[in-house]
């Protein structure tokens, strides 16, 4: 069974908002075994809904319809769904009162638009939406599935939760399908590819591997669908193939992988601390609290991180981190002996076990012939050893910065793994 | 002139990331413009893609397509665009060229992928693609353009604004269009309407007024068409009448604008640290470096910002920036005292003009019943005042965080233009 999601309103097509309902509908759906085949965003006219309800209808079983429900003009989906399915319209007094006790509760008048809302297609079951007034309304016609529910995100999260996935599982118990996931840093998607081509082309057919590249990052991610007829153990043996797999990948690329599913860098450096019962500062230059930032929106990180120092300027390297004013003049904020410097003074001033510092050109001024905007000089040590690495980027400063956090955070995740 | 985006890639489906691009691209076609008619997402299959183009090539004149350009195998997109369009393919050696001169400059070896990804169909006009591997490619066909450039968010925004953007309004001459953008912080869209509702409801038709929320702010874009035929000075008179609408709007709004256009509060900031030739620090709790990363991602930054306190502990807060042991223990580090002391501390630690303390409970863990998830402190000031103030935002750590750095940097910005 395949889902389409059809999204209806002006407000995605110029850029106002981000659809992020659609990112939602897909890992729930998919959560549960259905597959979305296509997406697709039409605007607030008759026209171009109609089209979207035909294009849909020819991709998939299941058409998951959100938005245009609201009282306005200038929502039309419910009027252009009854023409659709060609229904009248019916008032439900029961909904108008679920409605106006929800006024009520809330302490205020109800506005006579809400007649309308109880206004609903004949040929629809009704989807009751016990948090708002858009009610979700389930048609079929031509073994096809169309559902449609509102754009406001926590009343369709309350609808597909409570209504629509129920409805559908029980409608299609459907094919096992599984993922798994693995994360990796400091490679790019082509060099991945070749080192695991071999095991990419031994994939069975219904296994598929997809990259998912971000700054710095590749995301491997491997899809099965369960093959045969369906037995009562078939999402266990998924699972088993899958894994098999997923240890396979990884054997692949013990030096990249560093964690899996919805990991990050941050929340795998935070759990390595916690584990080893360490505690962690930064001291940065270029990437300006960048990293510290990223180290503190994990939730819990107060218990390994007290604080960073952010030296942007030659007094701060010096007063508060101790680097020599001969290593600034002689090799310059951005050298490899100034980070080193950088984290013996940081291991100090904030009294940590493992210190990380960061000094570059993160641009666009700034670069000279043997220093380029992009150069990044990144250490990280604790009282015994200190590595520092040299690393050039791009042109581009928050780029820059931001593949600045990735390795310097991979290279602390190393350094306490003791695997550099 | 209609576009329609279509995006290539089964991560997308399964909503493992939220589609930004669109959203970014139909902004920029709005402003030039070009109206997004429809949007769909396809899987990196062959049907569907086919099925993708069908559909896209009836609702629009244009097609944008990103996404499935990598080296690897799930990336389709080329070979079916190449069948689309009845093409055979041709080896660029110059894309060659360009491509290995970039694995070189980064000092990488060039991988052997790289020979396909300069392997382009020969129907196709290149984009060249100067910040990544894979060119964008321009496809004609019945008085339709097909355009297919890279997913990768940077990528795609440098095709777009160097390529594909210029070439389309070369193309499609259209109306004189233009726009006025006033930025405004600390309210919300609902309290803004209302206040301005007689303006809006007095504007010409040809005038346009979009709100675009984000968090804690709101931009208010005030976009004009020409009205009738194009004369010669059809663009100056255009832009006096939409100066003057500014100006008004303006008028309406003097506490909550900030800026215009592509400011953003960080630059605003830093270009009144300029113009008064001060320095400025912040000391972090909650926010941990957020606010310093904010500040340092303007490029020039060190000319007035010489660095941060991130203080995470008690101890970093009493060792680094002289918060009374007192304080913390009778008012907590969550209160009115302890940013008042922090910005004390900062101004004397870090050697600058001004400094913004902040203190708050990010959650999810750590409220109490008296300070809820979500309550922040923070204080700004210099050697003659300092300024506090409380807010209770919401339940979501990144939220939270990301709100208290946009309330602490309108409050700098008050506070250095003596505006509270």
């Amino acid at each position: 069974m395949t889902a389409h999601l059809l999204t209806i309103g002006d407000e995605i097509l110029i850029g106002q908002i981000v659809d992020t309902n659609s990112a939602w509908m897909s890992r729930q759906l998919n959560l549960n075994g259905i597959r979305v085949h296509t997406k697709s965003s039409v605007g607030d006219t008759r026209e171009a809904i109609l089209a979207g309800l035909e294009y849909a209808a020819r991709e998939a079983d299941v058409v998951l319809i959100t938005g245009g429900l609201g009282p306005t003009k200038d929502d039309i989906t419910k009027k252009t769904l009854a023409d659709y399915f060609d229904s009248g319209m019916a008032y439900h007094q029961d909904v108008y009162d679920r409605i106006a006790a929800y006024f009520i509760k809330i302490g205020r008048p109800i506005p006579p638009t809400m007649e309308d809302q109880a206004s609903l297609p004949v040929k629809a079951l009704i989807l009751p939406n016990k948090v708002g007034t858009a009610q979700g309304m389930w048609f079929e016609r031509d073994n096809k599935i169309f559902i449609s529910m509102p754009g406001v995100p926590f009343e369709m999260e309350y609808l597909m939760t409570h209504e629509v996935i129920p409805r559908l599982k029980e409608r299609f118990p459907g094919r096992p399908i599984a993922h798994r996931t693995l994360l990796t840093a400091g490679e790019g998607e082509s060099n991945i590819a070749r080192r695991i081509e071999a095991f990419e082309d031994s994939l069975p057919a219904n296994i598929k591997l997809a990259y998912l590249p971000s700054l710095g990052q590749v995301r491997l991610r491997l899809t099965g669908t369960w093959p045969g007829d369906i037995t009562p153990d078939a999402d266990a043996q998924l699972a088993q193939v899958l894994d098999t797999k997923k240890a396979e990948l990884e054997a692949l690329l013990p030096d990249l992988v560093y964690g899996y599913d919805e990991d990050s860098l941050e929340k795998v450096v935070g759990q390595i601390l916690l584990n080893q019962q360490k505690t962690f500062g930064t001291a940065e230059s270029c990437t300006g609290g960048y990293v510290a930032h990223l180290i503190t929106s994990v939730p819990g990180s107060s218990a390994y991180f007290p604080g960073s120092i952010v030296s942007y300027s030659y007094e701060m390297k010096t007063r508060l981190l101790n680097v020599h004013p001969d290593t600034l003049t002689r090799q310059g904020a951005v050298s490899e002996e100034t980070v080193r410097e950088m984290v013996a003074g940081a291991l100090d001033t904030l009294n940590v076990d493992v210190a990380l510092a960061i000094s570059g050109i993160a641009g666009p001024g700034g670069g000279t012939s043997d220093k380029p905007v992009g150069t990044v000089w990144m250490a990280v040590g604790d009282r015994s050893r200190i590595l520092a690495a040299k690393h050039i980027f791009g042109r581009d400063r928050l780029k820059n910065i931001q593949l600045t956090g990735t390795y310097a955070l991979n290279m602390v995740r190393k350094f306490l793994l003791q695997t550099i």
